[in-house]
Formats: C-alpha cells, sequence, structure tokens
C-alpha cells in the first residue's frame, strides 16, 4: 500500500489538489472552485466531493497520511486563514481543523511562498541546503525563508513578507496599504507599472506603446524584450536591479546559500536574472561577496504549488 | 564541584573575559590586551596567562566546561576570525581550535551582537521567547537573530548584518564601503553625524554648536536631550525614525515576538525608543501590526559580552 499525501493550493478563484508520493510524483490531481461559496463550510464540502472523485483514478492501492494546504493569509502555527483579503470567507478560519476532522490524518497549512520553499527543498534545486530564500514573483512577491533547515514562521506564523519590505518610501501604492513596497516594483504588476512608468518619460517610444494598461501582460514584456524592444528591456533591467538590492538586505539578516525564484515574471529567465545578479553582487557587504547563488526554481514548469503543500507532510515524515 | 563557562569578549583594544556559572552569575573577571599583539599566538598566551591569574580568585571548588568567544568577524562554523578590520591578525585566524588545544574544552565563538542575542535569551528580557532580534547600538548597529529558539548564523556563519541594510541609496559613507547603510544614521557615530547635518542644516542654535566633530559624543547628545536641546531631541527622534522603519522590513523576514535594544546608544532609553516604537508600527503591514515589541535589553548595566559569550556554552548544556 502506497502512502500518499493530499496537497493543496488554494487561490481566489480556483482550489488545485493533487495526490503527491514521497518522491514528488503526482498519481492525480484535480480542481474546485474558491470563489462560488460565501462560506469555508460549503467550499470544504465541495472540494471533498472533488478530491473523493479524483482518487477513484489512482489504480495502485493507497492510504492518506496527510493534507498539506498552500493559502493566503494562512497562520502555520494556529493551521487558520486569517482576514484574506482575496477570499470570501471573513475572519479566522480553523481550515486546518476542519479538514482534519474530514480526512483524520494530520493537516499542515502555510501560505504559497512558503510551500514553494519547501517544494524547493525535497524536490527542487534546495535539495540539501540548509539556508536559502525562495521568492515568487506573481501578482505579487512571495517568500519563503529557511534557516537551519527549517522554514521561518516566526512568532505569530506570518513571517516571510519581503514583498512588503520598502524599496522607495512615499512611492508607488501597495495592495497592503504601505507605499513602496519591493512587489510595486518585483512583480508581474510592478514590472507593468515600470513599463508605463517609462512609456510616460519616454513619451512613447516602444511596441508596447499600443497596449492598454488593463491589457498589458508580464509575459507580453517579455515577449518584446525578446524582440529587443528597448523599453521593454529597461523594464527588466530597472525590476532586476531593484530585486538585486533588496535582496542584499536580505542576505544581510539571514545569509542564506542561495535565492531561487519561482513564478510567472522568473520565467523570463536571464532578463531578470542578469541584472538582479549584478545589483545583488554590488550590494552584498564583503562577507557575502560571491558566496550567493541567484537561481530559478528547479521546478519551474511544475505545480509547485501542489508539490510544496505536499512537502508540509513529507517534511517530517 | 562547580561548572563554570569562560566566556571571552575580544574587542579592539582589550579582551575581557569572565567566569560564568549556569544562572549567569560573574564569579570572577579579567582584563587583557588585545592590540598590543602582533599575533594572534602571542596575544593568546598573555590572555591564557590572566585568565589562570585570575581563576585563583574564585574560593570554591570548579571546572571548568567550556570557553564562548564573542570577536568580530568570527565565523561560528567554522571558528574563525576572518580579516577582521579593527583587529591586528590578518587574514583567517583558527581561534576557536587555539583555544581548545589550551584549554581542552569545548570552545565556541560567534560575533559580539549574537552572542548579546544568547545572554539575552539565557539571562535578560527574551527568556522563553523563541523569536526574537538584538540590536547593538554602539560604534555600529550589531544584530542577532533568533529564530525557533536558535541562532541564526547563515550558510556562512556571518548572518545577522541588520546594521548594513540601506537606508538612503548614495547617502553616507559607512566603514564597510557601501554607502547609506543603517549603521551611518543608527549608532553612536551615526546620531553624531545627524547632528552635524543638523547644524548645518539649521544654521546652528543648539548646545551642541559648541563641540567639535571629534569630541562630541553621543551621550553628549543624550544629555543635550535632557535638557530640551530642540536640536538634540530632533536627532533622536531622527535616528528613531529610521531605525523603526527599518526594522519593519525585519519583521517582514522573521515576524519576532520583540526587538532588544542594547548599548551605548539604547541608554538614551525613551529618546530613541519613542520615535522608534512610532515610525516601527506604522510600517508595519497588517498582520503584523500591534504584535512586535520594542524593548530595551533586560541585561543593561550588566556585562552581556561576556554573559553572551558565556551563553554559547550554557545554552546547549
Amino acid at each position: 500500500m502506497k502512502d500518499l499525501v493530499i496537497g493543496i493550493d488554494i487561490g481566489g478563484t480556483f482550489t488545485k489538489f493533487g495526490f503527491v508520493d514521497i518522491e514528488g510524483n503526482i498519481l492525480a490531481e484535480g480542481v474546485s472552485p474558491t470563489d462560488m461559496f460565501n462560506n469555508a463550510d460549503d467550499y470544504l464540502h465541495a472540494l471533498v466531493k472533488e478530491i473523493e472523485k479524483t482518487e477513484k483514478h489512482i489504480n495502485s492501492p493507497f492510504q492518506i497520511t496527510g493534507v498539506g494546504i498552500g493559502a493566503p493569509n494562512a497562520n502555520y502555527h494556529m493551521g487558520t486563514i486569517e482576514n484574506a483579503a482575496n477570499l470570501n470567507w471573513e475572519g479566522v478560519v480553523p481550515l486546518a481543523e476542519m479538514v482534519k476532522a474530514r480526512f483524520g490524518v494530520p493537516v499542515k497549512m502555510t501560505n504559497d511562498a512558503n510551500a514553494a520553499a519547501l517544494g524547493e527543498m525535497l524536490y527542487g534545486a534546495a535539495r540539501g541546503m540548509r539556508d536559502f530564500i525562495m521568492i515568487t514573483l506573481g501578482t505579487g512577491l512571495g517568500s519563503g525563508i529557511v534557516v537551519n533547515g527549517e522554514l521561518v514562521y516566526g512568532h505569530d506564523g506570518f513571517a516571510g513578507e519581503i514583498g512588503h519590505v520598502k524599496v522607495i518610501s512615499g512611492g508607488r501604492k501597495c495592495g497592503c496599504g504601505h507605499e513602496g513596497c519591493l512587489e510595486t516594483f518585483v512583480s508581474a504588476p510592478g514590472i507593468k507599472r515600470t513599463v508605463f512608468e517609462l512609456l510616460a518619460r519616454n513619451n512613447g517610444n516602444s511596441e508596447l506603446a499600443k497596449i492598454s494598461f488593463q491589457e498589458l501582460t508580464s509575459e507580453m514584456i517579455y515577449q518584446a524584450a525578446k524582440r529587443n524592444d528597448p523599453l521593454a528591456l529597461e523594464a527588466f533591467e530597472i525590476s532586476g536591479q531593484i530585486l538585486g538590492r533588496q535582496l542584499a538586505d536580505s542576505v544581510a539578516h539571514t545569509s542564506p546559500e542561495a535565492i531561487f525564484l519561482f513564478g510567472g515574471l522568473a520565467k523570463s529567465g536571464d532578463f531578470i536574472l542578469n541584472p538582479a545578479r549584478k545589483s545583488l553582487e554590488e550590494n552584498l557587504i564583503s562577507p557575502y561577496k560571491g558566496k550567493v547563488k541567484l537561481l530559478l526554481s528547479g521546478l519551474m514548469g511544475k505545480n509547485v504549488a501542489i508539490l510544496g503543500a505536499a512537502a508540509l507532510i513529507w517534511k517530517d515524515s
């Protein structure tokens, strides 16, 4: 009988899940809606139904040994989701307990960037590393920090919000209510804002000048950069520069062996990596110089969210 | 027979040491010069002699169970002091090994801020805390970060250099070779530089206008602030503001329960604490708001450097 862990990735619109073995193979996966439900009970009822439907596709005998969940505003210590702005559930939802009541196995929950860090540690390029940082570049900038081989959850279970360190005081407005946070520059919407700032400064002069703010995606900026559009290239240069500078400050905190980038914007590869590496190196103080690797995730293209959620359980078994 | 640990605090001019019991009592202490010697062998020879002389003052029977050392540029993992700018020894000195050869007991070494963090955890106000940050405000700004009850040493043994996160790019020149580091604003020399900036901006108008740059100390600024000198008060306000803002970024990394201030500048108490608390709270993102205590060390006035160095050994026994 094979041991499997259910890895669940709760997004604002959809919840994805998979049955993951100890080697990081996903034996079956499925999807259930998130935003269709106004309370966590109805949501969970539908999700469990979908999970039960999906597990029938697994041909060999198995048993579920745990459930790992990656979710926005997840408190690892309490197993709760707290005041998540992009979920319909208000207040503090004890989701881990609710899931445990359904499956009768251990349940662990953290945010998606922390889960991604665990995924990288168990199945990706951070195997064997005891100190590293995972940066996820999507609609925001998420981070998971690993110290002494353990994820840093912090006193309250909410550690690892590097997306909200301040780059420029009085800078761009951030969804968190503050201004000038790193993710207002370095994320899919962040680089888009940089493109529009550059369009304003240079009075157009780019193929991106034809596209509205609403339509523009970071993928389009990447494609333009591949066609050598100077403005798109400059936007990547600026994003990388700012990222590298701020990561130097993160290194001054926990001195990691490597920093991994993951997510939509990371797919642009060298366009963001090269300026980020240069700027990181320039901004590191001497004890750290030449010691910190800035790399793409070893799990690019894989379902890191599900793998990472499952890793919450596999890590300790 | 009482177990004792020798705690050694290596400074640029003097080396202080003490015999510390498990409760943090210093049974005897002494001093030996640091800068009189051009190599570590001669230095250590003199220090050991001094230690042997001092231990004769301990009346009850005892045995030495370990030696803990706080030193600049100390690499915890390797037990080495590496390229310390303010010591006469060049290159990488395997001091822990050399001390072990003399005493035949376990030897551990880290930098003074890390040692102070351990001292706070074992004997001070951080007792029972698993996640906190220690900030030492002296000639520089040192930091020791504790996560999950363990000091963060990082991949290379040099983690915890919050003094060198960047406050203002292209700002004040720092001893590390970079510009705009936190410690160029928040440290004894940092607040002095702020006073001189304010004197320049305000064209004098302070009792501190009578004192040369060379003569001015942070203690004088503190005394002037107590006499309500507006410029001295403004200098503390600015220092606290900058400190609080940067600590908010540190909280976004490791989410500590508390941050402790220690060292010369911390003695100014509320003058720096009040603006720092206000600015910290303003700059925290919502998951952290109202949760992080900013406090003075519980060991103010005690020999934290020696206690902390000894704590390196006592912690694991």
